[in-house]
């Protein structure tokens, strides 16, 4: 185990299911765990667009053999979206949000992530106060059930091409004050930032305790640092507590060129980099906390 | 005059008509055209998405009367796209470049820019190769009837939920390459390449002599430099020619929230910041160039 092992403990460091598979065989499961594994990687995300595709069973045993972790993520689609103002769409996305429940609970996933209140999807116009009430009672609802087993929810603020319902912190944080249960949390992802956010470190700062998860892409969701992200800023943060990082990239959110082939050496790159970055952070935080002490036996000193 | 006004005269810095009004009546042409002066600009753009709805004869005269210039802007839709496979809708895209081309002659504009070559909206699928050819033809065909009329086309380089066929300065090259008409260049916009271009310099020396038109913008469509671009890094470069700098800021373009709400004061604002910009970017090459001549002269001084 290097120096830079040791320093980000308390952060699973995670990676989309999506970057090895497609689909949930028996097969390919035991593929994408083996190279999770290989890749140095903590945690597995797993896709719950396709709930009924998945033998849930089979893949918590999988996981359960290995030391992995493992979240369920999901996005609702434009004919199950609990902001709808029509009550048949709201309740087909209320039951596909129940469904993604109850994979997480068999799977053994204590987070529920994504876009669980909205299509993922570029809206037609703005949303209505309707759709935002709408949305935070189907959340409330969920959260409820969820406390119950165990799980947390992250809401992800995505950019103004796949929601209308929020596209910044702020706008987050007013959803979980309307929402008002406390295991709803913030999901950032580093791609929506870069279009959304004044900075990288603001929206961070913003959330505080609140910030649940995240979703680490570069700015064209290809390689980490050959993009427009500012890293050193995202990770110069205080109090990353129980927080997943995870190299989002998928093939269905309008990449229509290939920013990359080779999936292990993506992967293995994008562990090193968030590694990297959570351990400067960690040790940049290490040092100021010495300072910090420094200056206090210092002015202790003087006091006395 | 001060001394930041004499240092960019060879780009006309121009406002998109859009921060001002949202229709072409008599009133409102004059009130954009008082604003656009009022503010400091060289430039305005008229977008022609609903070209019927303009009186060019009326809008040209009123140009005509002050010592500003102007540019036609359009993006196709998803009913009129000559990128489709669907022949009809291919005629009724170049139906409507025809009718932009037109109006852009009629209200004296030498430019016809934005997304010419493909709806402005997200598609559902990468881009065939038979699309890419259809484009390319109608392009190809634009610019002839172009430079009969002394105008020249400039392709927007747009992000991937508004465009499939080319998302970067690469992409748009190989599709100038395969238009091979010498009138047709490239329309780059900040706001776009901070999503999908490596960095802000890269593009602006890789498209060189073919950039005919630029778009400023915001990260999120916002006041300029309250964001993430890196504006210093834009502005670096060497050969900038016939180019028109331009906030593009629309609220058509998936934008839920107010970045902004006092036209007069974002517009002021930001003719303030590119011609900061642009005053910098020519002194730092002029240095470079007197230090470049310096140094010829000692050359010259130790061979003599």
């Amino acid at each position: 185990m290097g120096e830079e092992e040791g320093t980000a403990v308390n952060n699973p460091v995670g990676i989309h299911a999506g970057v090895w598979i497609g689909q949930w065989t028996s097969e390919s499961t035991r593929w994408a765990i083996d190279q999770t594994l290989a890749a140095g990687f903590d945690l597995i995300e797993i896709t719950a667009t396709d709930v009924d595709s998945i033998d849930a069973a089979a893949v918590a045993r999988a996981i359960q053999k290995t030391k992995l972790s493992c979240s369920v993520s999901l996005g609702l689609t434009f004919d199950a979206d609990v902001s709808s103002e029509d009550s048949q769409i709201r309740a087909r996305g209320a039951t596909r949000l129940h469904h993604a429940l109850r994979l997480a609970q068999k799977v053994g996933s204590r987070q529920l992530v994504g876009v669980l209140y909205s299509a993922l999807g570029k809206y037609q116009g703005p949303a209505s106060e309707r759709s935002w009430r709408n949305s935070a009672a189907a959340i409330r609802e969920l959260a409820v059930e969820a406390r119950a087993a165990g799980i947390e929810l992250a809401l992800e603020v995505v950019n103004r091409y796949e929601t209308n319902l929020f596209n910044e912190v702020f706008g987050a944080l007013r959803f979980l004050d309307e929402v008002g249960e406390e295991n709803v949390r913030i999901h950032l992802d580093t791609y929506h930032m870069n279009i959304e956010e004044p900075d990288f470190a603001l929206p961070v700062a913003a959330a505080g305790d609140r910030l649940g998860y995240v979703h680490v892409g570069e700015s064209h969701r290809g390689y980490l640092g050959a993009g427009n992200i500012r890293w050193a800023e995202f990770f110069r943060f205080e109090s990353f507590s129980n927080t997943v990082v995870d190299p989002a990239l998928s093939n269905t959110l309008a990449v229509w060129r290939n920013l990359w082939t080779d999936n292990a050496d993506l992967a293995a790159q994008a562990r090193a980099s968030i590694r990297a970055h959570l351990g400067a952070a960690y040790r940049a935080r290490a040092r100021g906390q010495a300072a910090r002490d420094d200056g206090q036996q210092s002015a202790d000193g003087e006091t006395n």
